[in-house]
């Protein structure tokens, strides 16, 4: 099945498509791109659906997101076999991402009443009153990383605040996409409060150039949050949330402490889900000396080992297949350029399998390009310093600003990283991968347009009414000038 | 004096403009159009001077905005004098302005903390910290309507969150945004935190433009807000708080309580400050029939005996001039277009001095157009309704949403109205125009960007830094898959 309008799955579309298991090419799910009269149908039923599902109650609307929570739960298995199917993630890691869809409908509760709940004060002879309202009808645009999480993180508070929601997922997650849109018709969510379209891109331009459209939730790649951005130029009142990629830097003091435990910190940093995340550290700096080449050498000697398989294979693997033999070929074409430049390959990514590639690691202190972009997959970009200030003013030199992390057991480098670091998530001594769904998570520059995302998507997700009320009119207590009786 | 820059006032630029009292044309300021040398000079100065504010504590910058609220306090009749002369506004009136400019004060630093805050949880070995950050170096664009209290509401939350501000001021009430910047530097505001820059759209477009701006926050119309929101298209990372104007919307219900009263509010709500605030209702929905006839009538009669004149006469005036002669003529065009458009005038505005206007009330039922556009002056269109349910499908129908209201003791009739306007201001039996300082305040559709103001300014005045963070590195209690040591 494909497309699910209305609470009507429709196994029809325009050109078909298909969802492979990136490691094996075995055929895992097949649909058909959605019409634009699909999206079209789609976004009309989430706009005629927006009123009733609006005037339900919060805590009716909370409880069928706990009844979601629930089925979840019970599917957790099941669930997590499809993401690591369809990612090619391994399971153990599959299965962290269920949780932290789990974790996301109590968060996103209490975000609710914390940042946009009601207030209500007495002002003279009236009350001021503060209320939030959803914005309508909302696209969500997932991306194929976190094919569950990350669009469950629009989703919830999309829907606790009382909007009506238009899902596409990723191309190549489409089947982790009906499988949640399934688990919330199951929780007792109204036909048409969540409305599913699959596609590629054209099902995306369809959706966000929708005259009923009040807003899009886009978790991507900066090009084409870009053109996103481009798109809604002018057009004052759609809200457009991004979340977009990163050039992330994490910078190791020779203050770094435990050497495995540094090198294990920057390994989660670079290469966890085989670097496909958006917080991923994609430049490492390292003193100059001794204590640089000490990380560097334990660092390339432990990330050689790192076992790289599909997702149910044993001994589990660290990370598995890329998304597609096409993401695969794309880093092994960064690391070509990066090569080309002067960067010298301490670590050579290889192909171990289809789409699955041995992590990257190269030198490229004396590089004559900076390539400032996002190369999402498991490669990683060393630079050598000789003294902070350098480091962080390299760090910063990015049109990005999503995560930047330090190693360091000096209070006052992190004092200083902290100060001067340009990003929404600065970690000391934890991995840049470790984000945490209780706190705000967004970034700055090209990375984001200001609509922190997480704890925060509560804020995006509906708008502040703010009124003042008496029960009847009065004539005010002292006299308005000029108005004469 | 014209321009500040670097705490250096210069009094020297491209073409000199001045600015006139429009209820006599009495010079009242003259000055210099900043050049684009000087508004890149006042944009670098900010920049230069962004990272020593920012690092200042919290309570510093605090301390200083409580002075510049001193300050203020004690030059309370002066500024109320300059306010008045430079917008002819009655000067009862601009005093409540200058009242509205020191609440600002208590009101942002409650809201910095609320919004913005600082937490601090254990999260297993680490910390899970969340800071906010400011952006840099923000623009303020500041409307004439409220030269104090509008700019004040965006330069003391973004002073208070550690960024630097260039301000530059509508070009009709330069003289009151010179008289703040004075006051900050008063206050012990460091050199270059604040900057000024005077003059016409020029000005605008030269700062909008500038590559080291952060940010920028404009109060003003619905035009120039799209033109800088179409011209920040693709530039994700920029902030950009737009609070445009309204086409709002008052319905009178039959149960309107008190006729004297219910008159009252619409009084104040159509034509208070000369209609010349973004609140005032633009259109008045009033029942078919005896009742909706009672309330016209003594509208109608209360209205012609409104007092107009110049801010310091007496007896005191309701309201005042317009901005400018060109102001007024654009109302009486206004009106001209309405009543060759159909719409029967039961009262015509008249000038009744320089950029003075006696009220406009137009009956529109009949008319064969409905002009969605914001006619900032004394022009109120009325409209007949036979039930409540058409009167708001016919109050929502507008591009803009910024403020909406009722009159009517029924509680059905009021649950029906906030159920169903779109708006970000709704009120009941209160004047449109009171908004309070302690709500957010914003629009949607055309009347903002969705990034309300007032008491969440706060949130657009900085972004969201989460952190984790461990004193050290430490290995994983238990292994990590795949790791090989």
């Amino acid at each position: 099945m494909t497309q699910c309008i209305d609470g009507q799955w429709l196994n029809q579309g325009g050109a078909s498509f298909e969802s492979t298991a990136p490691y094996d090419g075995q055929t895992l799910w097949q649909g058909f791109i959605a019409t634009d009269n699909q999206v079209d149908a789609a976004v009309n039923c989430a706009r005629d659906r927006f009123s009733q599902w609006r005037q339900t109650s919060f805590e009716q609307r909370c409880a069928i997101v706990e009844q979601f929570a629930q089925l979840l739960e019970a599917e957790r298995e099941p669930f997590a076999n499809i993401i690591a199917q369809e990612t090619g993630k391994p399971l153990w890691e599959s299965r962290t991402e269920v949780t932290a869809m789990l974790g996301k409908v109590a968060i996103s509760i209490r975000a609710y009443h914390e940042r946009t709940g009601f207030q209500d004060h007495a002002q003279g002879v009236a009350r001021r009153v503060l209320r939030h309202r959803p914005h309508g009808v909302l696209a969500v645009l997932g991306p194929y990383n976190f094919p569950g999480h990350l669009p469950n993180g629009h989703i919830i508070p999309a829907l606790l605040a009382g909007n009506t929601v238009v899902f596409k997922p990723s191309e190549q997650t489409p089947w982790c996409g009906e499988q949640m849109v399934r688990l919330w018709h199951q929780a007792g969510l109204p036909a048409g409060v969540l409305n599913l379209v699959q596609g590629d891109a054209s099902v995306g331009q369809a959706l966000m150039a929708h005259s009923q459209l009040d807003g899009l939730l886009f978790t991507g790649s900066s090009l084409t949050g870009a053109a996103l951005h481009q798109h809604y130029a002018a057009q004052t009142g759609k809200l457009l949330a991004l979340e977009m990629g990163g050039n992330n830097p994490l910078i190791c003091s020779e203050d770094y402490g435990d050497l495995d435990a540094a090198v294990n910190t920057i390994l989660q940093s670079a290469f966890l889900s085989g670097g496909q995340r958006c917080t991923c550290a994609r430049r490492l700096y390292l003193p100059n000396g001794s204590s640089g080449d000490a990380i560097l050498e334990r660092l390339i000697e432990v990330a050689q080992r790192l076992v790289i398989d599909t997702p149910f294979s044993l001994p589990e693997p660290f990370y598995g297949a890329l998304i597609s033999p096409q993401a695969a070929q794309r880093v092994l074409t960064a690391q070509s350029q990066r090569i080309a430049a002067g960067g010298r390959a301490l670590l050579t990514a290889r192909l171990c399998g289809q789409a699955m590639l041995t992590p990257s690691i190269i030198e490229m202190s004396d590089a004559d390009t900076f390539f400032d972009e996002e190369v999402f997959g498991p490669l990683l970009q060393v630079f050598r310093y000789h003294d902070l200030a350098q480091a962080v003013t390299q760090a910063n030199a990015t049109r990005f600003g999503l995560s930047a992390g330090l190693i360091s057991q000096a209070q006052p480098e992190w004092d200083y990283f902290l100060e001067n670091s340009r990003a929404g998530i600065v970690n000391r001594n934890q991995a840049l991968t470790g984000a945490s769904s209780e706190s705000p998570f967004g970034g700055i520059g090209a990375s984001g347009n200001l609509r922190p995302s997480a704890y925060y998507a509560a804020d995006y997700c509906a708008y502040p009414v703010a009124s003042l009320e008496a029960d009847c009119v009065t004539m005010p207590a002292v006299p308005i000038p000029g108005v004469v009786w």
